[in-house]
């Protein structure tokens, strides 16, 4: 197959799922997959056998949710415009408005449904500023238990999320102590909580039994139904991004160009100023690789390997699953990555192509 | 027409235009739209009349540029793969290779064809070292005077591409003059030297003269045809993305969210940590204007209103054309702005709408 291809690993991803599904059973709670992390539907029919369904951010997500994951299907968006919100009830199980102002507006139309709202405890986990829905005048969702009280008559459940990537259940407890302190009195007049994404809990070592001991704790406190909403940890470590090199130089370091670009297919290490992985960098030959994209610092970062690289040698950046896909951009009109899955047996099969068509059509 | 979108206007580009062609009749220098930052080919035709061409970074924009940009066809990549070459020289009238490797790997297929080399003088006038093509360890064309020289009877030219929104007209100069001392041996010997682009000689204070002398004079001294390839200068003031406001908020400052996402839809000003433009950014009300993704830090910045804001309000970012619809994604399946472009009668027509389609079709 011609790189570059972002290729899912079916058996990786069943690792996440299966500790998805003994959360699920020992904690009682729901997990719905966030589309805005990973939203390559050929595996959902898969993952929703472990998965109770998805969740959104935006009108689009909402429906591909609806047509793609079977299962519940839950619509979040920052903000909806008024000839989306039909379309939207239309496909969801349950809407969640960041604000009193858009559950006001849209209050006669979504009467007939279920309702929440986002709630916004003040506290995360985000080590960047850029990711910490916590930050000084966030946007993202009330912040004031009173407020949200005064409409709790209109809606059955609360959303928060304010993990980023929390590998530490103390943390997550401590936080969620805050949230039972803070949003107590509130809390106990709903049916159900959705607790956001952003724990790590399909980690190496993440204790999962404590989590599933504390989600059930907290659900029977309030008498709610749990609901977390796992992006990265549903999809973490099941996908690469292949790549080839194309050219090698030497200016001060050894270089080598791949067929791809950070910018292009994995903007998020540009986003963040953070490096690509690569298994398992080790060996006597440190490589700088570096992208195809005219941008100066469109680079994966430095390597180890076990002998120098040359042009026509296949690197997988590791990964690749996770804020990847849904982001890449036409940028430079680089090739963009097809996308293939390894399927449990080990054969891998492409599933979508990209071509000059593709490209001349993003624009017009 | 229902927003977001980007709105090109004609008169203001022509505003462009009409310099660059200017320079081109002082100076002799022919001038090539670069399509990394502008590849909206429904202007092209437009454009043309104005320009000399356009040029590339990769495969499938010189195919771009060769199919809806009348005039030469420039072709140069950071590398390029085995299976694109043939058809990248079918597509150019001239091919600019990154490094002699490259040059090297490609001869025989390329020798037909009229070849040059880019050179990296080791400076330039970028502020961020992301964009620096002159930062440590740069793989961005040879450094080498002697390793040029020895290779120069395979190639016919030069490009050196080292400013970066320079508005320095001195600036300019200096670096020219440092080029000029370090390779003008190799100088004499070529026939066409392109100096890239990132000169922003379209700015209303720029000295157009001077520059069209100074080139004219470079060109003269070394008996070479100068290209300029222009990208931001070519379509600075073009656009805008036109939005509307979702809804308002107020968390220690006002707050209003529009149906957009830097990320998504201006995606420079998250990379390069930039807030938007608006105009004319005066009155009483201050507002911080936010994207609808899930990202905490999805913000165009903090702007002055005569009025406060409301749902409903419509908002025009100012500077939308550069960098902006080649870098369009469908991050959180926010909505992706269409494309209109108001005529020079002032009429405007809508020529690409994107929908959930196209969102499904990205993914797989």
């Amino acid at each position: 197959m011609q790189t570059p291809y972002y290729l899912i690993d079916k058996a990786n991803l069943r690792d996440n799922m299966e500790k998805i599904a003994r959360l699920r059973a020992l904690s009682g709670a729901r997990c719905l997959l966030a589309l805005k992390c990973f939203a390559t539907w050929s595996v959902f029919d898969f993952m929703s056998e472990y998965m109770d369904g998805s969740t959104s951010s935006s009108l689009y997500e909402v429906r591909l949710g609806a047509e793609k994951f079977p299962g519940e299907t839950h619509a979040y968006s920052v903000a909806y415009a008024d000839h989306e919100i039909d379309e939207v009830l239309g496909h969801a199980d349950k809407i969640i408005f960041n604000s009193i102002g858009q559950l006001d507006k849209f209050d006669t139309q979504s009467s007939g449904h279920i309702r929440g709202l986002r709630a916004n405890p003040g506290v995360s986990t985000s080590e960047f500023d850029l990711a910490d829905p916590a930050r000084p005048f966030s946007r993202l969702g009330e912040h004031d238990p009173a407020a949200i009280d005064a409409v709790a008559d209109r809606i059955t459940g609360l959303m928060f999320h304010n993990n980023c990537e929390n590998d530490s259940f103390e943390r997550f407890d401590e936080m969620l102590t805050l949230i039972e302190d803070r949003f107590g009195a509130v809390l106990h007049k709903m049916d159900w909580i959705s607790l956001g994404g952003g724990i790590h809990f399909t980690g190496a070592d993440y204790p999962l039994d404590d989590l599933a001991l504390r989600l059930k704790t907290f659900a029977e406190r309030f008498g709610v139904q749990v609901y977390l909403e796992p992006g990265e940890a549903a999809i973490t470590s099941a996908a690469t991004l292949e790549v080839t090199v194309l050219d090698t130089m030497f200016n001060g370091k050894n270089l080598a160009i791949v067929d791809s670009s950070i910018e292009a297919h994995m903007l998020d290490l540009l986003i963040y100023r953070e490096p690509a992985k690569i298994a398992p960098n080790t060996g006597d030959h440190e490589w700088m690789i570096c992208g195809k994209s005219c941008l100066a610092g469109d680079i994966f970062g430095e390597f180890r390997f076990d002998a120098p690289l040359k042009a026509g040698d296949r690197l997988s950046f590791q990964d690749a699953a996770g804020y990847t896909m849904v982001k890449k951009n036409w940028f430079n009109g680089v090739k963009m990555p097809s996308i293939a899955i390894r399927e449990l047996d080990g054969t891998t099969r492409l599933v979508r192509d990209f071509d000059y068509d593709d490209f001349a059509a993003a624009l017009s």
